[in-house]
Order: structure tokens, then C-alpha cells, then sequence
């Protein structure tokens, strides 16, 4: 089953896509948040959809995040061996957690706002995970038990917030419109091999990042497993697991960013496209 | 105004202290979350109380934390000179910030469960701001215009997550239990000098943190102001302000840390005291 949440900003209405048509679920669920993932509502959706008549939605509509504002956003650092290289990083010797704040979180084509005072916003295509179940010191072998669905996610980033603004990461990863979500949030039995995806992003026409996820240094479900040994996931939670080569940070033979009038468009395998124009910020 | 809420874990109500005693305002107001303290409700709220039988609570009821799980909890680090000092840390040239995971709220005297597999959980004393309007690039001299109130907080973290686990902070800040918020929201208009309170902690009856608010290397101000540049703060979002000298890691002779069986008590002027039993973790 594929997931979306359309409708104008903070007001969307949970949906789904049936053979590329959309529909709108809400005559039957409340919302894709954490009470949603926390119960059997997603599989008594999809008995549901078979038996009801369910309006279409137009398909110029706007797309929200697939899911509700999550608890927390998880984000491994460093996860490809070539983008930690890139950077001039060591490969870790086990994952580098952050968080990205949930007030970035925007709908896969919304415009990317370059922060006030930055000069260096930079973009991440990344796998991401949903989990669907509460996940506290999870064995790795159990950790699937505990995803709900995967998502494509542009993990953007100010890297000299990120880098130069003294310790920790959070000040480049947190900017409003930094963590477009979507198009859809795919359930996991719709990906046959979360190891073998393709994910890719372009600036302007140019293809800059060109990965796939059997690259990553920790998978899947040892990241699950991972995680929940330093604090407990809750249903619908967001982790966003890396990014391969390619981003603007790595460019030879000098690295550059975003500026307004740009256009990113990205995607990975099985989770749809996602398309942000780059804009100035305007008070 | 002293906003509590109270209850069992998940299932709280909002209420309020008024001369010492506890009231029920469920009836009044649905509970202290985002849309709360997005609206008017604070203001409406106080002129309520004084028409309204509100019922009485019983005092030995358990409390939670005062506010509800908010959009996220905003961390500075090393934000006393003598904390920085103990650490080996230089002295911060613009504020440290981290986030901690929201899941690990709990209410103000509930146990302290130590992780499994920690050696090195600390405990950190701490002055918390509430936000109440939406803040984002907000000049320092409106700040104050942004905040709700204040709340003790303790900042418990595992040293070895934090530092030895390959970067970020994240891991050694955001397990289950490690942010014990209240016992109570005070307004702002509670408290004369934010910037002149004593904050204090015991463990098994011994001070080992005695500071003052009037130590904060960046004030409560320019914190809102500054965190407002990277990220938009939500009506409800909780920043904790950095902890002066005394945690375990700066203990002399050596570093020692916290035990099952031990039992830790916290304090700010004007924001009342905390209790939590240290506890070992039990499946």
C-alpha cells in the first residue's frame, strides 16, 4: 500500500495511491500519526479500501509529508563509504546518530528556503524508515517486526550551521523546509529488496548523487536494532539513514551549494520522485 | 500561574497549584500541548480559575511532566564557565546546541531507570524555558515575548553514549526517563530575575551542584533569539539552558556516577524541587 497525506500545509487529509490514481481515505482513518501505527489500523486499511467507495483526488494537488509530524527524526551520519569519504571522514566503526527537528518536515514538493545568513545549503537524497511498531532494545533479527514502510527523504543541510557554527550538527540540519518527506510512504511488503534500491538526485538537469542502498556501511535492521539501544522508537517515528557520494560539500574540483532559482529533484527506487525549487527567504 | 498536570503516565490531566493546593482544570482546558499555548488559552485560563469550583487533587497523586510532549527539546551545552571548566571544554564562543529525544520526558519525581549496558549516567541540573508563540528569527529584545515560562529539568545523560560511542551527543542524552521535567510550569510573570535563581542537586543527601542562574554564559534572551535563527520554535517546545559545575564527570578525585538505589534530589528558586530513585533496568 502506498500512503500520501494531500491538502494545503497543516491541513492534510490522509490518502492513498491505487494504480497510480489517488484517493481519500479520511471517511475511514483519522491520520497517518502515531496512534494510526501504534494500533492494526494499517492493515484494517487496507481491508477497508476494498469495500468503500473512496473519493479521488485531483492530482495537482499539493502532497504533505506521508505521514504525520513524527515524535522524533532520527539521522545516521556517514553511512556510504564514498560520501564519508568525500567529506574526508573515516568510515565509523559504528552509526553517528543526530536529530533533525520535526519543524523541517515539509511535503515532497515543497520549495526549499535557503536559511537567512546561509551560504551553504546543501542537499542529501536518503532511504528513510517508518516504524511501525515501538522499538526498545530490539534484537536485529526482530527489527523488521517494527518497520511500518520506507520513504524517500532530502536530508538538506547548512553545512558551515553544521560545521563552523561550533559543535554538534543540529544547527545545519534543523532549518524550516529541510526534511521534504514523500511523495508516498511505500508499506515494506511493497519493497522486495530494501538493500538494493537505486537513489539519485539532480541539480538543475545535472545528476549529482547516483547511489544505491546495498552501499550502506549499517543496514536496515541493524539500525533499528541500534538505535533502540539508546532510546525507545515510537510508532510513526522517522530514521533516515544516509546518503551516498555527491553532495555539494563533495564536489570537485570545489564544492558548491544552493541558490535561488536552483531545482533538485531527486528519488529512489520504489518510493517515488520528489521535486524542490530553491527560494530565497522572505520575511 | 503554576501549571501541573497529573495522573497516570500517558493519561495526565492539566491542573493548577493555587496557595500550595492542587486543582483539577480539565474542565477548562483540554491539556497544556501545542495548540495551548498557541491561542490565548493562558490568559484565558487564569481569568477561568477564578470563576470555576475547580475540584481539588489529592497530593500524593502522581505528577507528570507539565507540559505535553512537545514538537522538541532543545539542548545547550556547556553554559556555565565552571561546568565548561570541570569538562576540560574550552568556554563556548556561541552556544552549544543538541536535541534530546521527547520520548524521554517523564514526570518530575518518577525513577531514573539506567540504561542497559551503562557505566556512566550523570545528572545534570537545569533551568528550562517553555516557548509560547511561535518563534522564528526572533530579535533578542523580543525574546521574552515568545516565552510561556520556566521548568526545572533534569538533563540526565550517560557519559559513554555521549562520548565514546562516535560522535554526536545524541545517544548519551536521549534514553528512556533521562528528562525529568517539573514539578511545575511556572508563567513568566512568576519570576522576578530569571536570571538571579540558585539551582541545586543532591545525591543520596550530598550537594553536588550549587550554581546560579545569574552564571549563564548566554541568557535566556539571546538563547531564544539565537536558536531561532537555525530552526522555528513551536508554542510549547521546551529549551533547557545548560547545568553549572558539580555533575558527575567533573567529580575529583575522579568521575564517579549514578547506582541503583540511589536517590537524587533537584532544585531551582521559584520552580520547585524534584526526586528521582535510581533504578536498574528490568524487561
Amino acid at each position: 500500500m502506498k500512503l500520501i497525506r494531500f491538502g494545503e500545509a497543516g491541513y492534510e487529509r490522509p490518502g492513498v495511491i491505487i494504480n497510480d490514481d489517488w484517493f481519500d481515505v479520511s471517511q475511514l482513518v483519522k491520520d497517518y500519526d502515531e496512534a494510526f501505527f501504534a494500533g492494526d489500523a494499517l492493515v484494517k486499511l487496507e481491508e477497508d479500501i476494498k469495500n468503500a467507495e473512496l473519493p479521488k483526488v485531483d492530482k495537482s494537488t499539493r502532497l504533505g509529508s506521508p505521514v504525520c509530524r513524527p515524535s522524533k527524526l532520527v539521522c545516521v551520519g556517514l553511512n556510504y563509504k564514498d560520501h564519508a569519504a568525500e567529506t574526508g571522514a573515516a568510515i565509523p566503526v559504528e552509526p553517528i546518530l543526530f536529530f533533525k527537528a520535526t519543524s523541517a518536515i515539509v511535503g515532497p514538493n515543497d520549495d526549499l528556503i535557503i536559511p537567512k545568513a546561509s551560504v551553504k545549503t546543501d542537499w542529501e537524497v536518503e532511504l528513510a524508515i517508518v516504524i511501525g511498531r515501538k522499538a526498545s532494545y530490539v534484537a536485529e533479527e526482530d527489527a523488521f517486526d517494527h518497520i511500518a514502510g520506507y520513504l524517500l527523504h532530502n536530508d538538506y543541510s547548512e553545512r558551515a550551521f553544521q560545521l563552523e557554527r561550533n559543535g554538534q550538527w543540529t544547527k545545519g540540519k534543523s532549518c524550516d523546509t529541510f526534511a521534504p518527506l514523500g511523495p508516498f510512504m511505500a508499506t515494506k511488503d511493497e519493497i522486495a529488496d530494501v538493500h538494493n534500491l537505486r537513489l539519485w538526485l539532480m541539480v538543475n538537469g545535472k545528476m549529482v548523487q547516483d547511489g544505491s542502498t546495498s552501499n550502506l556501511i549499517f543496514n536496515v535492521p541493524f539500525l533499528v536494532s541500534y538505535i533502540s539501544q539508546f532510546m525507545t522508537l515510537l510508532p510513526g517515528d522517522v530514521i533516515t539513514t544516509g546518503t551516498p557520494a555527491g553532495v555539494g560539500l563533495g564536489q570537485k574540483p570545489e564544492p558548491w551549494y544552493l541558490k535561488p532559482g536552483d531545482v533538485v529533484e531527486l528519488g529512489v527506487d520504489c518510493l517515488g520522485n520528489s521535486l524542490q525549487k530553491v527560494k530565497a527567504y522572505q520575511p
